[in-house]
């Protein structure tokens, strides 16, 4: 065993930092067990200084990020700042002046992990972000390493657990949107601006971060197609109920039919009841995976807050430390595969339409007509209605989103058609 | 990009084997791109040269695993044997002669994994077995890498397929043990002998192993208190049922609450039908951890069949590949917590016991008074009866084994207690 420490430096010491610095300091003898070297907390850079930070030597405090990740005596900078800047800029320092890199910023690596990527493998160092994406779970290193030997098709998960909570909470009690979310909030589980949460953006950046690995492809936050989930109503939940089905909010990544190009989408959908997705309560995160050989598989645990996290980052810590006293790295970026990001249009799902109609003859065939004109197979239709008004709920076959769209459209333009009351996706059959 | 191929002898061909060949041969540019240099299959060692065998050239066939694995050019011996010999020696022959070992073979790592790894340590090599737990789950990195920074407190799973076929089958069609597992035999799930599935010996080399790596604890087979499910009758389930439960088999790990001591045991128990463990179908396996700071994660999917234990296999290959072109090894035993594997008396869960008894005044009270006398707290009881004859349902707060047995063995003494119709226990809350 070797004696000399590893020395980490930490960048934030907010929820999640504190609680990193927290576990290396009460879990020491494990994880010098674990990496067969002591590992030392050398510095925490912090924006408030004065903040108490319990259990945290003041010596080891400062305010200067940029001059630590330069001391070159470190060996792992751990980045739970978040953010785009200084985040990327100290991260590339960092690995300038020797050290490797664990990082739990989802939003950098989706806009900018090729870049991050090439500055680690320039200067031979590690870039881990397991804690990137939902959290404690692990899905970074399944996706990377356990499944390097098979081929995933796809990649479907509830990653954001902010807008599960709200969800769930709909579904479970009839409770709209806003009753949901300031239930979510006053429990601390949405943001007092919940804009990336529920506007899909943090989902986005981690399906960026998934696809990319999945597919070896290189995917950025702009390819990822985004759909919030504020327009969910009520009415949607029972109108899945109706189908066996509840509402999630979605991150998928997938694999065209035809191998040659894939897809990645952020966006409220039914699933069926009888889907592992579909039983993922309260704030949980759970991701489904498909591929050839293994099959269906599913990750599930917290996608949030200070310990779960902290564990994630921890378990890249080890795996880092081990690997620079093995004088070694762990797997870089896999980008070889360099398959297209087909835009939206080119996805192909099922839907669930509801349209306000005019209850008289022939409506349903004028409607029927639109489908069949844009290649849309009807599955089901179920007409209701009293006193002239109807409503009409269209469940399609599978179909391009560019023909549902077109559908869609032609569906405005006919005067039987009074309003298209929602349209929303169905996934996982 | 290196361009010497990696030379992989594969040792066996059967149902696992040959799936791993024909990847390779499928994916030959995926897994080039992946580990950074071609692979070549450069032997396979089976007992019936005969048999033909799809995309393997003959010339690389041969009946002599010993003389593969001592050729002194293979980089990489994938030993899918299973079995205690010759697997065994074959494995530490091929750590003498400068391989790294991938296996699936879950037996013999229960019984011979302190063994094997040391063998590996010394002529610094890698070994790494993620297919012999759960198939294609990815479990065993996890474990030991995601949660490296972590401390796992109880590792609780469904890791036998055949077995929870049948459990599932029972649960749903109200079938008895007998006529599920004839269904299961007919569809495959089951072997000719199902004596290792049904008397839960796999489960119990599984739960050695999770143990082992989980609690940094060498825990062998004998370790490992084991229980069949050959006794779980209809009415247990309809038992189940009036409690919000079903019945599973489990393989559980837990270290005890004052940290000092672990436990690994194999039987079947009821959870609760909101837990996720209840609703794993058909011959799916999943593994619930709970840990310090992650808290609860589930890992989900196909736990054996061809492709998905080849997915496994080859996961591992690209890992021990890389770690080879990168001149390091992954990370090895790690047993330095060296915890006492206690006893299954020491064991602290709930139990559902159902007592024929008497249907006279005062048979409650004297049952009471001998789970008292044990110190074991009851939660609930309910008594139905008629004609003389009764039958008491209790329910207990949780209790060690020890005090249950106690318990058991007393209440057996009473005159008024006609029978003990079933014991289970009660996992999960």
């Amino acid at each position: 065993m070797r004696t000399r420490p590893l020395k980490v430096a930490l960048l934030g010491c907010g929820v999640v930092g504190s609680e990193v610095a927290r576990i290396m300091t009460t879990h020491a003898d494990d994880l010098t067990a674990r990496i067969g070297a002591p590992v030392e907390l050398a510095g925490v850079a912090v924006r408030r200084p004065d903040r108490v930070r319990e259990g945290i030597a003041p010596e080891l405090v400062t305010t200067d990020a940029t001059a630590l990740v330069k001391r070159g005596d470190i060996d792992v900078v751990v980045e739970v700042i978040g953010g785009i800047e200084p985040a990327r800029t100290l991260i590339t320092t960092a690995f300038e002046h020797g050290a490797s890199v664990v990082s739990a910023n989802k939003a950098l690596l989706a806009q900018d992990g090729a870049a991050l990527h090439a500055a680690a493998d320039e200067h031979d160092k590690d870039l881990y972000y397991e804690a990137a994406v939902a959290g404690a779970i692990p899905l970074i290193r399944p996706l990377r390493e356990s499944l390097a030997g098979d081929k995933i098709n796809r990649v479907m998960g509830i990653v954001n657990g902010t807008t599960n909570f709200i969800l769930d909470k709909m579904d479970s009690t009839g409770a709209g949107y806003q009753e949901a979310l300031d239930e979510a909030t006053a429990l601390g589980y949405a943001e007092a601006d919940p804009t990336a949460d529920v506007e899909g953006f943090d989902a986005a950046a981690k399906a960026a971060i998934l696809a990319g690995i999945a597919f070896h492809t290189r995917v950025r936050l702009d390819d990822v197609y985004r759909e919030g989930m504020t327009e969910v109503t009520a009415s949607d939940f029972a109108s899945a109920k109706e189908m066996g089905c509840t509402i999630k909010l979605l991150a998928i990544c997938e694999r065209a039919a035809d191998g040659g190009s894939v897809t990645a989408r952020v966006h409220p959908a039914m699933i069926p009841l009888s889907h592992p997705l579909a039983s993922v309560r309260g704030a949980y995160n759970a991701v489904f995976v498909e591929s050839d050989a293994a099959g269906q598989l599913m990750f599930y645990g917290p996608g949030a807050g200070g310990s779960p996290t902290a564990s994630a980052v921890l378990g890249d810590l080890v795996a880092v430390c081990r690997n620079r006293i093995g004088g070694a790295t762990g797997p870089g970026e896999s980008a070889y595969a360099a398959l297209p990001v087909s835009p939206m249009g080119d996805v192909v799902t099922r839907y669930h339409i509801s349209l306000d109609v005019a209850d008289k003859p022939g409506v349903l065939a004028q409607v029927a007509t639109v489908f069949a004109e844009h290649g849309v197979s009807i599955d089901t239709v179920r007409q209701s209605g009293k006193d002239g008004e109807a409503s009409l709920v269209v469940v399609t076959h599978r179909a391009s989103d560019a023909a549902l769209t077109g559908t869609v459209e032609a569906l405005r333009k006919l005067d039987t058609v009074r309003g298209v009351a929602s349209i929303m996706r169905v996934e996982g059959e």
